[in-house]
């Protein structure tokens, strides 16, 4: 049970974002400008640090959540698993890989992330600004994977919520959706 | 050095905001909210709670901002100093005393943060939406320090340098600050 009142039919972030709506005006357009903004990094690689980062924090919702928009985005739902398992060894770029090194040092610390960390993924071709957002995007879902779990917030019983929360996100994020009044 | 470049003469945070403008604006806005909205809450006991979470993060630049903009609008460092040595013993209220330590477990993992302290905290008065800020703020300065030092900004040489921030974030978040580019 959620430590403070929030709508039943609104687990995870959703009821936060409900709770508080002046607050979740700028979370929402942060992770839009981050996760859907242009980019050289592609929807599925920004999702992927998301996904790996909520993940290592061992946030349900939000792991659960962007698992199904990475899968959703790139047609299969291997690369994200093997991400997790152990992106050094999974199907991603050496680019993937050097800058999910860096989301996961993130996730332990900012402090943990080496000079030698950085200079591995400059070296595999990624730009500062891969890095900066690569960086901006963990941080924020150690914000978010606190958020939801901090408020022991709920997590959906029907495993189709996913699958639809994933097509609602992989379009954006910048607007409160509608009808979250009607149930 | 930090690991991307950006503007020696603004160290920490300061940088960052002007090295990505457009996601630096609803961070701001965020920040400008949670911290100097209208709130049961005063700016001190919530500068409070980002300064403990900056302090145990061991982010230097935001634990010693946070540290100085509190001195500022408490009028004395003492008690800043002795909620990082240990709330329980520190000159507080016992309601700030259970919402720091409900930031403090935010600050470890969301996951952390049990039924029992926020049963404390209602106990000792604090209202749902006092339990809530608490959390958000934890979670939105572990995001600022995993921001500041996964990137390794700079800290300032200058030891005035936390008192002029001070001075200017006691004021508000909400807008750039002018004159960036003068230097």
């Amino acid at each position: 049970m959620p430590h403070i009142p929030l709508p039943a039919h609104l687990p995870g972030i959703t009821g936060l974002l409900e709770y508080r709506r002046d607050t979740a005006e700028p979370i929402r357009a942060l992770t839009q400008l981050i996760l859907r903004g242009e980019s050289s990094l592609t929807f599925a690689e920004r999702e992927l640090i998301a996904s790996l980062v909520s993940h290592r924090n061992e946030c349900r919702f939000c792991s659960a959540a962007h698992s199904a928009v990475t899968d959703l985005l790139l047609g299969e739902s291997d690369t994200c698993e093997l991400v997790r398992q152990d992106y050094e060894s999974a199907p991603v770029s050496e680019k993937m890989k050097a800058l999910l090194h860096i989301a996961a040092l993130t996730q332990k610390s900012g402090l943990h992330v080496t000079d030698s960390a950085i200079e591995r993924a400059k070296n595999a071709g990624a730009t500062d600004l891969e890095i900066h957002d690569t960086v901006l995007i963990a941080a924020l879902f150690c914000f978010y994977n606190k958020y939801v779990d901090g408020l022991a917030t709920d997590f959906p019983a029907d495993p189709v919520y996913f699958r639809e929360l994933g097509e609602r996100i992989a379009v954006g994020y910048g607007r409160r959706p509608e009808g979250y009044e009607e149930k």
